[in-house]
């Protein structure tokens, strides 16, 4: 564990413990340097992590302070337990009903799956645009039919690296976003009928392209944290002839959960053993808090049975759709894939990312959504301490934009849902996450969004709608 | 018929009895007008029609002569014959293999399925590209979502008058290109195991998707001119539960058949009658050589059961992959597919072509760009009878870039394709628009590019190769 972070843990347990209460002042970086033998550099990021996690706030030209809305931490979400076996899925009505409600410009997007459009560098993005489209060989349009245009795949290749992993251009597919790529890997690896190993709870479009494609979900438990449960998944393996694994296994969406790295190099290894390809959806990876990057089970991936999605859309440029799968032993299949299904992507579309990444710039824009993206989280996390009555659990995840709620049992999330869209606010309830209707007392509340009096008084308002239907029972 | 095609099938006919030889002049414009009492425009009109069916040539300051390489003019293709019954597709390899080959910018593209990027407004797209996106409210990457940008599908609307159809902008759903549109048809209107009709010959993304998605093909009789058989499809659907038809009918590739109104009109009629919806591919709509555009079969729809697919890739913007689907009954469901398959359509390509199509200049284009075509068109037709053998036939098509050529019978198009590359040309050869490996003896010629000496080489070569193979047997 970094020094800043041992740092960050032994002032929250101190917090915990109730030695420094709600409102009281905390050690100042100084005499933190000088007590603990710490630079600033450490002293500073520890309280920025405790400010991201909830603990802390920081006052100008004051300080910071132990958070007012702080008393005990929440609890964590339990374990999940999906029913054993796998099964057809029907969610999408449920799915599609849930997010028409959600696109009104006017409702409160706390059940959102995007990141505020605000986040993003639009004028810079409009001038690559404009710049490479004029420079743009129209040859190109044919000679940058799928895999996808070359000094792109590169460049992607190289973005690899700092995530401890090697990755050829020429296993790289470019795609029109990551669900496209979900979705070409999934066709490629499996046929109607087949049975595919998936978490619990799940991204609601994984569940979608399941039911689709006529296959069948097995729903593995989870753990808040760490996300996927490898014994239950081992053992789903000696029971069931799963065909592919689609899993996140970093800021999970809906629980925002991030498999640890050896537990990711185990994931592969077991999987690899069964001959069992991996889709892993890595649409946040760029999104972490913390300063590392962390690396997905892609890294670990010798037999290349692994179908890595990733995509621009979360990180840099949301609606321009571009995405890719790095899919290993199966990029060939996945190429004439997406030739017979979009035949391509919008050239001027990879042309413009390429140069803008090409130019530089990139990092800048990253630091700064990234910590953006933590402010608001911590912003949430303080606002459901002050507004949520006791008894829900979250733990606050090390990067992405969704905070995963486990509410009382006796609340009934689509209830919740339906009130709160009456007080013109979204959220996303658990059972678009699961294939059989599961989670019912769990919500997904998005957290991408700059913070404002508006959301807060969002989060009090469906705290109000909790208590009332905790109360109702 | 319009006076001037009057003129032109007269003249023709002259031409064809041997009353005009070869080499001689043709009648001045000026004599035109004086004898068939005609406008010069009309003169002029029926002269073009003639020089692009390779009847006569022009020369500069001289006037018009039959065309020296004309003789007797090649015979029509003859109606195909599909065997009955259904069967499953396995073409994608064949396919695959083939555009591998076609690929190469050093390979002369008569076996493409492009037209050259040449022929496109690049700068002025690029301009409304750059622009487009500065203007871009952020929050329409929300707001765009399917089915797609407001504007652009009332353009899109508006646009379907000139073909005589009333579409509500409601009914049309943005997507990727039209193959996206196509395979999100199919999709939505079928499940694996149906059957669904096609021509024989038919398009091979169309045999591709079916092989995909585990259908089974139902391949009906097509006549050169005319496109589908009427008649042996009502038979058709008389035997088979035939669940949906996927049509081209207007330029159909690879034919260039055109269904006449009446007949489009009776189809959408069968059709109804038996409640089978008709996924039609329209893709070269706006490539009519004709001044008038032809009517789709989706003017004649009442029932809501013609997916129509349209795209601007042919005729405006090729690798922007900008398409839709109007899709009458079924635009909800496809909608929804939509979004679960590759979620949405690049927002600000969306924005680009809906401010071009705002902005004027289209129309302008397209007269420039049909004219080129039909030039090409004429061009390919003198050389084919330059240097091809007796004995081939074709139909010249009054619209796209294709041309559909039938070969003696003894002459294996593998073997064509197999012996051109080797000497840097491809063409597309039959077996891929058959989901039988049918069409042994036929091939697909682009027109899609101005016309070179190298082109005219290429076809020299092609005709060589086409002699030894017919010697050989």
């Amino acid at each position: 564990m970094k020094r800043y972070r041992a740092l960050a843990e032994e002032l929250a347990a101190t917090i915990r413990a109730g030695t420094l209460r709600p409102g009281e002042r905390m050690p100042s970086v100084r005499q933190l340097c000088r007590d603990q033998r710490v630079s600033p550099a450490t002293a500073m990021h520890a309280y920025e992590a405790l400010e991201a996690a909830g603990y802390v706030e920081s006052r100008p030209r004051s300080g910071h302070y132990v958070g007012r809305a702080w008393q005990t931490p929440p609890a964590e979400p339990r374990r999940t337990r999906p029913p054993a076996g796998s099964t057809r899925v029907e969610i999408s009505e449920l799915v599609f009903q849930i997010l028409e409600g959600v696109r009104d410009r006017e409702v409160v997007p706390l059940g959102s799956a995007f990141p505020s459009p605000a986040l993003f560098p639009w004028a810079r993005l409009a001038r690559h645009l404009g710049s490479s489209a004029r420079r743009m060989d129209p040859w190109s349009t044919v000679k940058s039919l799928p895999p996808g245009m070359d000094e792109l795949r590169h460049q992607i290749a190289r973005r690899y690296l700092a995530f401890g992993c090697q990755v050829a251009p020429d296993e790289i597919v470019i795609t029109s976003g990551a669900l496209e790529a979900l979705n070409l890997s999934l066709q490629t690896v499996t046929r109607a009928g087949d049975t595919i190993a998936i978490e619990a709870p799940t991204f609601y479009a994984c569940l979608q392209a399941i039911e689709q494609h006529g296959l069948k979900a097995l729903e593995i438990p989870t753990r808040p944290r760490e996300g996927i449960d490898l014994d239950a998944l081992e053992k789903a393996i000696g029971r069931h002839a799963i065909k592919a694994c689609w899993l996140m296994t970093t800021f999970q969406n809906p629980l925002g959960a991030t498999l640890p790295e050896d537990k990711k190099r185990a994931l592969v290894k077991l999987l690899a053993r069964h001959e069992i390809p991996l889709i892993e959806d890595d649409a946040y990876a760029e999104l972490h808090f913390d300063e590392e990057p962390v690396k997905p089970a892609k890294a670990f991936d010798e037999a290349g049975l692994v179908l890595h999605c990733g995509t621009f859309s979360k990180c840099l440029a949301p609606g321009y759709r571009l995405g890719w799968a790095a899919a290993g032993r199966h990029a060939q299949a996945l190429q004439r894939r997406k030739i017979t299904s979009t035949l391509a992507t919008s050239i001027p579309i990879q042309h413009a990312i390429s140069q803008y990444l090409a130019e530089g710039g990139y990092d800048a824009h990253l630091r700064r959504l990234r910590q953006a993206l933590a402010q608001q989280h911590a912003a949430a996390l303080r606002a459901l301490r002050e507004h949520f009555p006791d008894g829900y659990r979250v733990v606050p995840p090390a990067g992405g934009y969704f905070l995963w709620i486990e509410l009382p049992d006796d609340v009934d999330a689509l209830e919740v849902h339906r009130l709160a869209l009456h007080e013109g606010i979204s959220v996303a309830p658990g059972p678009m996450f699961s294939a059989r209707g599961g989670f019912r007392c769990c919500i997904r509340l998005n957290t991408g969004h700059p913070w404002t009096d508006e959301l807060d008084g969002a989060v009090a308002t469906l705290g109000r709608v909790v208590r009332r239907l905790a109360r109702g029972k």
